[in-house]
């Protein structure tokens, strides 16, 4: 059992991560914290205790966190996620109430009340709560387990020529977050672009027929069009889920180790996650970070295919 | 009565701005909160504690912060204050227990549980606590009374030829903390030049002939000195008391009304507080922000030998 | 008598600066080169060569430029100086061709073929074509006798909070010029902001009566108005010419010594000429570069009165 | 035939690129011009002067350009080439005086002299000389037919992690030349990194059996040493004669429009081309860039060998 905080910002395939993880039997989804991101905190935060309800987890906490970036102006991904960061499903009301303490608080306190090493951290939006917790508490960077974040890439960008969303509106955040000294593992666009849900995939989804696979497919049927629309993709790339698959069964994204860095002061490349690949791979020891490469595509999907009948 | 929480860290002239906060019956001192800047954050705190114990004012408490700049590798000014950051006296051993809780969170709890416009924040160290909190509870802003903070410099620079120490450490927090809409008066090298200890006023402090009064004269001697020897100065400028002098009595510093803010990424400007004074003075109305201009050197004198004698 | 070359991008203050060098006899003038700047290449070129028609002077070359910035977009000041770059004034139909040769390869010519420490290179707009002579031959740095510009301030700006107009347009421009060891002058703003052409100067030049003087006064009425309309001024900062003035009698312009620099990457700072004024003013060995600190008003306005009435 | 301009820095690799150039019957190669970047512009206008006695193209005029980088610190790279620049070879003397008249003049003085769109530039080594030649004579950005680079990478770096040498030690010159609206290819490391002289390729140079297959064997012997030493690769990368084999015969190198520009400011992408490869590739009316991609190994290498048995 993996015992994970997810970090997040719903946002469609922050929705099907939060599915995942709730249906998956190998993760412990402790909690949900949420950021500013995709859309509002206010929105985001509705959202996530929405989709837990739909993944019938009324008995996993949420907690919402910081509201904007560190330094920069606010930007939201509205032409991706819609108005309400969730476009295109109809969102069940909560019935659990919002749970007090802010999520920077509460990822500390869980960090530090829990084993040293239990803990992972799967943040899928913005970096800026656990930049923050990182500041505030400089002792949780030796007790977590490991951080598996969804975003940037090492080659391929979506919010500039070469810098990805999640970075690029907080690069200071995440300019902190690799920077410190625990094992973090970025699964950036170079492999989310591979998790596209292609029409036979999405059969698959529909073929269940639950509320919990209609709202999934009702979720990518939205994601299709913005994508289709703005990013020209045919498929749309669900790329938060990404990071739970890979901590459900590591054979589903291969990677490497590489040195990782955010540019926090260019005009062209702001955000930018830089990874040195040059030369061989380096050892664990002289590396901490490392980049998501290769997907098994089908191992991905059967995942998330049986976490939404396991939810039922 | 200004209710005021200080955020320092001592630091020679933090010390002084405490001893002016304890002994001024015009300032009520709600807390003192600490951040890594001078010193690190371990020595900074105990150095709070040990000027409150010598000002006999165990009554305060005293929450430790942040450690080290949000981006930036932490940068300590040993070459002013000394390996202990406050060398060139003996510290008493202080008798109250460090109080519990993390500085950013006790700041945004003593202001949310106080009325709306009755705390004013003192920054006298670098703007880390004070950013963070900000950014956790963005509510804190319009609740604020106002900020007066010591740091920067619109014509003077100490830590670069147009950067001051406490800026330029941590830059980004000072962005954050300058561009939120809250009023805030920059207490800036440009000002606190003018409040040098010359020997006619350390004679004035001698004369006193208390523990506090020896207390501070120790301190003067050592600034003096590395003043000298550092920064080509004869007599040691006493920065942070300047931001508590005008809180006590406006009348000591004249100020003007000027948009301010904070360059993060300039090469030789890293840091520097841009001040615009082209053109007539904004109104209130129009600018949030200004600048200390003059300091009335006797007034501000006298209201130090007055705290410290009061401080007895 | 100084050789100098006078680099222009005439310009209301630009004109008054030909008119001084033509018309003061310790000024030996030996060509004007042009550079895009205040108005496009084309304008500021025709309007030199008009201005030494009116200046009685077509024995002095004029060699064009370059017509942009090195690397930055152009950006020109047709908010003070209008669309012409002289508006205001009816300018005279140069009977000089425009002598051919860019002006880039006549100053390295002329420079090569003095004597070394003979010749004064005065730019009075964008650095562009000193940086490209200093760049295509290395050779001129140690040959000219000096460099004193027009630009830049150290505690002034003009064209953002805190840069002026032809340091912010070509910022690499100057960077390059400021980091050759040639000795070097900024007059910045400053100086030049004490250059003010109130009402008693401009009565002092009307009544000289001549054709020259009459042009002069125009130019002065058009300045102060979009001085008045754009920059907050009530008369008008004479800037060019305090550069010559300064050659002709050196009593005029009070100087410091300290090292210079130029902000090529700040945000807030692009374009900022860095001057380190702390501690005591270094030597001339210690430090190539000074800046322009006190005007002589009377001293100033006399040579240009002078120069003015000696045109004829 | 292709009417060529080859401004390059001898260098290894430069070196092969001069050779291609004189013995392919479908090069005119009209001049060689050098810039300071591989080792100072003296070492390296002796060696393109070297090597064209080696080729026997005694008719060649070099002219040298600019030694130093617009505005960054020169930086060589002996690493690779060592001291000379063209370490490992015995270097014959030229017999050709160097020719006058500086490479930047030069370069002008051809492009206008002759028919518009006949002349293909093919810079080598650092923009400098090409972006001081755009500055001086705008019109030279149409009349060249093309502009033909070896520098850059759009996902490799050589210099840093992101940005190869060429273009990291004089980024602002390289911001000018890619933001000229001229066509330009950029041949860079992901396809120069295809270009490696095996031993199998460095055979068939040893069984030519001339004076000239003995020295680019030599050359080759040098560069693998240092790049195994150095870069961590077995066979070293044969960059610059790339750019000529694609204008002999475009079907050596496949091409993909896309926009480019030159990162000026980041900490760890300065230097760094930044492609826009999202999306359908552009047209060549949207489009006036283009990045190599992939080459053929086989043509490529057979164009080498014909070339140094056509020198003889």
């Amino acid at each position: 059992m993996e015992k994970i905080i997810l970090d997040c910002d719903p946002g469609h395939d922050d929705a099907m991560a939060i599915m995942l993880a709730v249906g998956n039997p190998k993760i412990d989804l402790v909690g949900v914290t949420t950021v500013g991101g995709n859309q509002s905190l206010e929105k985001v935060t509705y959202n996530a205790r929405s989709v837990l309800e739909m993944a019938k987890a009324t008995d996993i906490p949420v907690h919402a966190g910081c509201d904007r970036p560190l330094v920069r102006k606010q930007e939201v991904a509205a032409s991706i996620h819609g108005e309400t960061g969730l476009d295109g499903v109809e969102l069940p009301v909560p019935t659990r109430p919002l749970d007090s303490g802010h999520a920077v608080n509460w990822i500390i306190d869980t960090i530090m009340a829990s084993e040293p090493g239990t803990i992972t951290l799967v943040p899928t939006g913005p970096l800026t709560n656990i930049a923050m917790a990182a500041r505030m508490e400089p002792r949780i960077v030796d007790r977590v387990k490991e951080v598996v974040l969804m975003g940037g890439g090492y080659h391929v960008g979506n919010w500039s020529a070469v810098a990805e969303f999640n970075i690029k509106v907080d690069p200071e955040a995440a300019h902190i977050v690799f920077n410190e000294p625990w094992k973090l593992t970025m699964v950036g666009l170079d492999l989310t672009h591979q998790a596209l849900c292609t029409p036979e995939v999405q059969h698959r989804i529909d073929a269940i027929g639950t509320d919990s696979s209609h709202f999934a497919s009702g979720l990518m049927d939205f994601f299709r069009k913005t994508y289709r629309d703005n990013q020209d993709f045919i498929d749309p790339p669900v790329h938060d889920p990404c990071t739970v698959a890979y901590l459900i069964d590591p054979s589903v994204v291969s990677t490497r180790r590489c040195p990782l860095d955010v540019e926090i002061h260019g005009d062209l490349t702001l955000g930018m996650t830089v990874a040195d690949l040059r030369g061989p791979e380096p050892s664990a020891e002289e590396c901490h970070t490392q980049v998501a490469v290769k997907l098994d595509f089908d191992k991905f999907w059967d995942l998330i295919v049986d976490a939404i009948v396991a939810i039922g």
